[in-house]
């Protein structure tokens, strides 16, 4: 393996009965803002659970944190916050609500200028407002790192930050609470998360045994529990499996000593950017295209995660290859999510509109050993039309 | 799976190159000691390695820390902390450096009488020196947790105790240090990593699919990197695999919402108390011993272990357990452990001292289940003279 830092201090509590312990973690005497999405919470008694346990705090609210969370709305949140000199946040939701929560609370501690710069810049943060989280919903696993993804309506970009300042102070994972969600959801989280893993494993082998299983080990549970929640989201123990399973995909660990690809998930921000797709749906679509693109330069991965994976043992690698991407696919149309652009009416014009922001933004080759260039974004998507 | 709390705070530098990252870790003006235990830092180069990081800053240094660290010594640490206001704590060594420092540092700063209290009484500890450490040796795990072992030779006790405060500010694993380590060190760290995985795995079933696949990964990555480095403890990429997995088997993430045992430790513990045998070796004769006592309550665990860990698929279900003990037992002996209490010479009457005294202190039901009874003990012990 590669020589590597780890760090996460994220403090996480799991199980229906955990809401309460933000009582102990809210400092005393904090003034405090509870920000959400678009009111699930009401419905699955989330709400009423948070306000029971900051009984005694001053407490402001601020909902309407969008699927795709946006400066413009995060911006509002900061204002309210500078106005009301809030101390601790608490966000309610999913990983709309928690990416949004990092933004504000970097952004109303910020002091050079706009705080879109932390995202269009990297402009340096060091301080944030501390922010707990209660998960309803498991998928992106911000709850237990330190990144977040922001979208700019006026802009129609949509971009990424990832500083120590953001860790949340602690996340309270809620299985019960995603019973509640609409099967799509579900189905999103469980791709969501899967291709979080995929971006840090399926690249090349650099003789790292542990992190290898581990990746192996969440996608294996993944598909495993994905056919039980997706059709009972309230099978409780089915979706601690899925919950936990994503928080891990993301939280540092399986990426120590690793290479890391993510050329998924820049080329899926852009069909977001310009279309609105949920973003599980954008990553469905451009996996199976740039791994059938980059099947030669991906091989030795691909052929270890057939076997280890999918239980593909026999036929030529060439063959194990093409039988796990075609896996793959299939497991994410098996959940319900189209994974060519024509699912979602998407024509060709939107691949050139992507490669030449790409181009634009001097992005010529990312991710894994630098492989995905304009030319090969331009066929993953072309393979996907 | 079952609720559970995750937090874990220590920063992991891993590789070779990464000694120079103590200069920025350590607090600026601190007046720091260095613990190291029989010298060996100064065969490896890791001594001057941390001097060098450690220029500039007033340092005092304290070795001769002992294999089974005590009390005694600790406290003469202790004394020439508070003697020279020492504020920070390099430890550099294995595993038993780390543990004394953990202790030093919690006793250094402990206001309620005689620090042993805090093993004896379980007394509270609210604070500790901060310290980093530089890993030389993988077994024990304790570079990434709060947990500590201490004996004391006047009373032939060793205790345990985990408290917040004594986590690692930072650890550094060193694999090109550990590959100066005699064979048998390198055998007793691998046993010693894989007995800390099956404590928190071979209990019975819980629906955690996660923490099962990942503690399987552990086992199954020591099993194959166990005669690469054993054989070669230089062999660099043999020894990180080893590394990461001591460490990733006690830092807290396998051990999430699933049931543990401990047994294991508990009666080897007392093997090193009366007869001074190295940890790792109590543990390779008394899992074998426990696991055959113990195997009805713990068969579907031992059957799922035989299928994934050892590829054991034919057979009823007892046969299945049985070959996974015994596979497990020569896995032991093939790096030298003697897994019978008569290779150390110990007979039937330490049998009856540790039975007692387990008696003596109320401990009449331990581990998982509670299975694990002074008569359990017996057995296990019994099976294994």
């Amino acid at each position: 393996m590669k020589d590597f830092e780890f760090y996460n201090p994220v403090r996480i509590f799991f199980g229906k009965d955990q809401v309460s312990r933000i009582t102990e973690q809210v400092h005393a005497g904090s003034r405090v803002i509870l920000i959400y999405g678009g009111g699930s919470i009401f419905k699955n008694g989330v709400y009423d659970r948070v306000k029971a346990a900051l009984k005694g705090f001053e407490l402001t609210e601020f909902g309407g944190i969008e699927p795709n969370p946006t400066y413009e709305t995060s911006m509002k949140a900061v204002e309210i916050i500078k106005q009301k000199k809030i101390s601790y946040i608490i966000a309610a939701g999913g990983g709309s609500v928690i990416d949004a929560t990092k933004f504000i609370a970097a952004a109303a501690l910020f002091k050079n200028g706009d705080p879109w710069k932390i995202l269009s810049e990297s402009a340096e943060v060091t301080e944030a407002i501390p922010f707990g989280c209660v998960l309803t919903l498991p998928a992106t696993g911000t709850e237990m790192n330190k990144n977040s993804v922001i979208s700019r309506k006026s802009t129609t970009e949509k971009l990424a930050f990832s500083v120590p300042p953001v860790f949340p102070k602690f996340s309270i994972l809620l299985p019960d609470a995603a019973g509640t969600l609409p099967q799509q959801q579900v189905a999103n989280g469980i791709v969501d998360a899967f291709v979080h893993v995929t971006e840090q494993y399926l690249t090349y082998p650099v003789n790292a045994p542990i992190q290898d299983r581990f990746a192996e080990a969440i996608m294996i549970t993944l598909i495993e529990e994905a056919p039980k929640v997706y059709a009972k989201p309230d099978d409780y123990e089915a979706m601690s499996n899925l919950m936990w399973s994503a928080t891990m995909a993301l939280n540092g660990i399986i990426s120590c000593g690793v290479p890391g690809d993510w050329s998924v998930h820049s080329i899926g921000h852009e069909l977001t950017a310009f279309h609105n797709i949920d973003h599980a749906r954008t990553l469905a679509i451009v996996l199976p295209g740039l791994w059938k693109t980059l099947k030669e330069e991906k091989k030795e991965k691909l052929v270890q995660y057939a076997g280890r994976v999918w239980n593909i043992k026999s036929g030529t690698d060439d063959e194990k290859a093409d039988a796990a991407i075609d896996k793959t696919e299939k497991f994410f149309q098996s959940l319900g999510l189209g994974t060519r652009l024509s699912d979602y009416g998407v024509k060709k014009d939107t691949i050139d509109k992507i490669v030449k922001r790409f181009e634009d933004r001097k992005w010529l080759s990312m991710g894994d050993r630098e492989l995905t260039t304009p030319g090969t974004t331009r066929k993953a998507l072309e393979i996907q039309l």
